[in-house]
């Protein structure tokens, strides 16, 4: 049996960025699975472990975590001799990885998580998307996307020239909303372009895809 | 002339949120006033402080940064051994802070915002604040707050037995929320209320409401 589990659901974005991270960092983990739609995440026993009664949860030993960028950065900090980095040592570095980590946070989750809501999920529900939300939810994430755009001319990646932490965290809500009409924000600006297909084609992110076709 | 120098509104949340925490390290500063009526914050050169045209910005010689979650957390690391800790050192402590970082800024900061601008903003520009949105926001507090209740039954502050950078982040909000309708939500939960009181009564918080009198 794994230390670490992970309880939550492979089409959550939440869980995703979680399991991106472990096999960035290559390491073991068991996925105890949380059925949505049988509402187990508001019971016990989930509940307990996240008070918020939403996936992800995170185990490891008796260590008990739930937030998704919490669990990401426990994860990098207390295995920082596995896997990929993702994020820098210096404390320079490390002050700029974290403005970006907030900025994906406060500035592009917001909209990005209402366009999943509303053009992946909901139609996945039989349910109708709200057109004005989707307008303003997509205005708002222009604007987050046009300092994208000016970032990654010049830095490869948006916390420097690695790929770190501020890039995996965004990669659930890409996923999804590159295969919704909002693709055609990400597609018209040539750098947040090619950095989508970059963070997209990393393997670690592969198998966080693999996952969903066991379910 | 300081190394330090933070751009900012005294009276903006966010950047009440990093003089705090500047307090509580003991650190000299400079204070920049960026005017917003003026609309300085979308002009040079503030703009390229900070893309997103929002205060507050941080310089500490040449390291520039913005967002203040992320400014706070770069003081507290790299001023670990001045005036009060702020952050635990060991890894699972660490973890553990990790996550009520992200639920204020997850779960708390959204609902709470929302009523600072209803409530205490419109108001000071004379404009009337929405009673549906007021409503709603306060029905997702309350729902944060009862978690609050319980974590504070077990735990004196809200990362464990020490005031946190997790408490000091709510410190801004709390203060115009206690001085509008939704102050009720704070006083009819005991230990919210016990909190509250404990944390705004701190001296270097005193300090932060000082500046607001100076201007
Ligand atoms: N801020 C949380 C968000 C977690 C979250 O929104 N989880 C969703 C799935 S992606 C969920 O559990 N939704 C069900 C619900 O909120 O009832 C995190 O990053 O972990
Ligand atoms: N997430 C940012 C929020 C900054 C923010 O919202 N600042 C407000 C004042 S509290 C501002 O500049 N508002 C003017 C604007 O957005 O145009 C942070 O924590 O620093």
């Amino acid at each position: 049996m794994a230390a670490v589990k992970v309880h939550g659901s492979p089409f959550s974005t939440a869980t995703m960025r979680v399991t991106a991270c472990l096999f960035e960092k290559q390491l073991e983990f068991e996925f105890v699975s949380v059925n949505l739609r049988e509402r187990e995440h508001k019971k016990e026993p989930f509940i307990s472990l996240n008070p918020f009664g939403q996936v992800p949860a995170f185990e490891d030993g008796d260590l008990q975590l739930f937030e998704s960028r919490a669990i990401t950065q426990y994860i990098v900090q207390e295995y920082a001799e596995k896997g990929t980095q993702l994020i820098s040592r210096g404390s320079k570095e490390m002050a700029i990885t974290l403005v970006w980590l907030e900025v994906e946070s406060q500035h592009y989750d917001t909209p990005a998580s209402k366009l999943v809501w509303e053009l992946a999920i909901k139609p996945m529900y039989g349910m109708s998307s709200d057109t004005v939300e989707v307008e303003e939810s997509e205005a708002k994430l222009g604007t987050v996307l046009d300092i994208y755009e000016k970032r990654l001319s010049e830095f490869k990646y948006l916390a420097g020239d690695c790929f770190s932490l501020v890039d995996l965290h965004h990669l659930p809500t890409i996923q999804y909303l590159m295969n919704s009409q909002t693709r055609k924000l990400f597609e018209s600006r040539p750098r947040v372009h090619a950095w989508v297909a970059d963070i997209t084609a990393r393997p670690a992110w592969s198998k966080v895809l693999a996952m969903q076709n066991k379910n």
